[in-house]
């Protein structure tokens, strides 16, 4: 498959942060060649666009797109315990599938061309990925509970299968995801950390997301959440650390320290009032690797990475009452370059020999109007609605806002059904 | 002019909140009649939408759509001195209309069907919005330096004028809009609030939006913002107060006993780090009217209200670590029946005999399903882009995403055109 981009203003997010103008050429899963003025007839050509590369959302559970709105106003405990856990024991493969299809739909159709998940079922969500193109680092779930797919002895194991099945696929990569440090005993931990050293797969674990859970955990354990994290393995330079909302700057350092890399998603962070900020300038200080993530649809409510980084730079600022402390061009670099080179994946900018993961936006839109500086417009202006094209392995999963390889209505008429399904008595 | 909706989910707003299904029947300026079925014929028709009340955007200066993106990651100060004053100084008729024209084709593509707005060359917004069909309270700024417009001393005998010209048209309502009391001496203040006495006008203005704002009013005059405000006239039960970010308790109640509205602006405030916070709960409690707003492109930087609503209702449950403080149905009236109460307008919710501004979201979208809750879709997963259809004053301004009475293309060209004006030495 081969994709001409003509006449685009390109944010490269390379080393230099270049934004420039030219055409870019596609060819299977690669950028080719990025020059002035490119000749070459190709399959699909695309015109005047803002061109970046695509999203990166380092933290997700996508079949709960089905729980999107189900349970608001509600503080992270009762939102779990009498919303989302008793319809969660209903699920099936069949309703994984439906909320997985609409999550990636939605996350197509706004610009996000990598995401990092965990859940259950999560075989089924790592074929659904794969069917529709989506690059997906795959966490299987790990938690000292049985879950809706499994007995919890069975966790173990079959996430060893499901490692087996995965590991050499190009498009989804197994992950371990131990939930928390407050859901899985030191052995469970240990265990899912020596798994993934085994196969050499990430690791995926939520940390320090109320101050509940880190109360909860010191009086167990007698340390708080990344400390319990080290002592157990688990802090390694391969683990995707979700939230860090209530960390000392000790364990800043010690996250800095490991080369663990910290998802940080604000918006699930202030909609369930779970107080405590991650504090990305002193992660950005130490040295740290930090990204962004919308969690999941039920506490965001929805999957839109350009709403991700508006929140990201805002409540900082707010927080700080400094509105240089984190900039459009840091935040942009979260959701792009230092996600892909913390996954390991040859993307997060344009370059040639890059994999083809990027977007165009339509910049002919009123809220993208005037252009001043192309940098400030992607993260304080645009919304993911503006994303007119989605290429993802150099496959174009969206083109002019038209989705070429999935059928829309069917998805969106899916998940309803099985919504209808999960809160029936 | 008829409209028929079909098939609505109906978000009316009414005093029981209820939320229906039914067709509405527009005829001219008011909805005629809502009911289960409606067999009438009607210009157009429109079918299977969630239709909700327009957004009222109570703070705002459409102009500087023009600046949107000039100038980032500043604080207020910084922003106003090196980047939004110096080339303020440039704007002239011509640069206004563009500005406010790519404002407002962008607020009536995301919903928003009223605006209060306070700016120079307020006649030609005045007329910009009349033309293209906005219902606007338009604030003619009044401050004691000359403005790029004119000299500081005509500013008060042409307010005058620029209300008897507009104070009996039926979209536009003429505003008297000192700027602030740090900007305006006691007697600019006083004889403000006497012109919008004498013709029975609203008045709005800048009220704490800083800290240091509070404490050169404190240092220069002995009291603070809303103290000094009530002792010039100027807090009244016809005054629109924007950002009140550094209120105390005492404000707080001397702003519901003067029966004046606040105009919370989360996103502004936030992006330019202003650090204090609308203490929203407390004028709740005290029975303040609260609304919303965007403020200026130039600091937001964009005017979708979907945006700001979610924005409103996130930084209260995360500001005071409590999911619960500011509901999706508080957020939604404050952006919709509780602004229209306020200014007066008989539109803020669907019920027959109201004026027909409203507008269709369209639902069968990735990020508004499944449907669990409508209010919540609305305040926390909707975007404006979901916005099918916007009618103001019973006129379709765009039907499904078209606009019918203006050129989209040559608004975006002439919004261009004007800031290389701007920018150009």
């Amino acid at each position: 498959m081969s994709i001409l981009i003509k006449d685009a203003i390109i944010l490269t997010q390379d080393n230099e942060r270049e934004v420039r103008k030219g055409d870019i050429y596609i060819e299977d899963d690669a950028i080719v060649e990025i020059s002035d003025r490119i000749k070459i007839e190709a399959e699909y050509t695309i015109r005047g666009k803002l061109v970046m590369p695509g999203l990166i959302n380092t933290h997700t559970h996508l079949p709960m797109t089905l729980m999107r709105g189900y349970g608001d106003d509600l503080t992270l405990e009762e939102w779990l315990t009498t919303r989302i856990w008793p319809i969660e024991k209903k699920l099936d493969k069949r309703m994984v599938e439906a909320g997985t299809r609409l999550a990636l739909l939605e996350m197509i159709s706004t610009g996000t061309t990598t995401c990092s998940d965990m859940y259950f079922f999560e075989d089924t969500i790592a074929s659904t990925c794969k069917e529709m193109g989506m690059r997906c680092f795959a966490g299987f779930s790990i938690i000292d509970f049985d879950t809706p797919e499994m007995k919890k002895e069975m966790l173990l194991p079959e996430c060893e299968k499901f490692i087996r099945r995965w590991k050499d696929d190009g498009l989804v990569t197994p992950v371990v995801a131990p939930h928390s440090t407050y859901s899985c005993s030191p052995e469970t931990l240990q265990k899912s950390a020596e798994l993934a050293e085994k196969y050499d797969m990430m690791l995926h674990t939520h940390c320090s997301e109320t101050r509940k859970e880190v109360y909860d955990v010191v009086e167990r354990y007698g340390v708080r959440p990344v400390e319990q994290l080290e002592k157990n393995g688990m802090l390694t330079e391969k683990t995707v650390l979700a939230h860090c909302g209530w960390i000392t700057k000790e364990e800043v350092r010690q996250i800095a320290r490991a080369g663990a890399c910290v998802s940080h998603n604000p918006v699930s962070n202030m909609k369930l009032a779970t107080g405590g900020f991650t504090p990305l300038p002193e992660l950005f200080d130490a040295g740290a690797c930090v990204t962004l993530g919308t969690d999941g649809a039920a506490s965001n409510n929805k999957l839109d990475m350009f709403e991700t980084m508006k929140f990201a730079a805002l409540i900082h600022k707010h927080h700080r009452w400094d509105a240089q402390i984190v900039t459009a061009q840091q935040t942009l670099d979260m959701a792009t370059v230092n996600a892909a080179s913390y996954l390991g994946i040859n993307a997060g900018s344009i370059e040639e020999g890059k994999k083809a993961d990027l977007i165009c936006l339509d910049t002919n839109m009123p809220n993208l109007a005037p252009m001043h500086n192309p940098i400030s417009h992607v993260v304080y202006a645009a919304s993911g609605f503006n994303v007119s094209s989605t290429i993802i392995d150099g496959k174009p999963l969206m083109l002019e806002r038209e989705f070429h390889y999935f059928n829309k209505q069917k998805i969106l008429e899916d998940a309803e059904k099985a919504k209808n399904e999960l809160v029936s008595d």
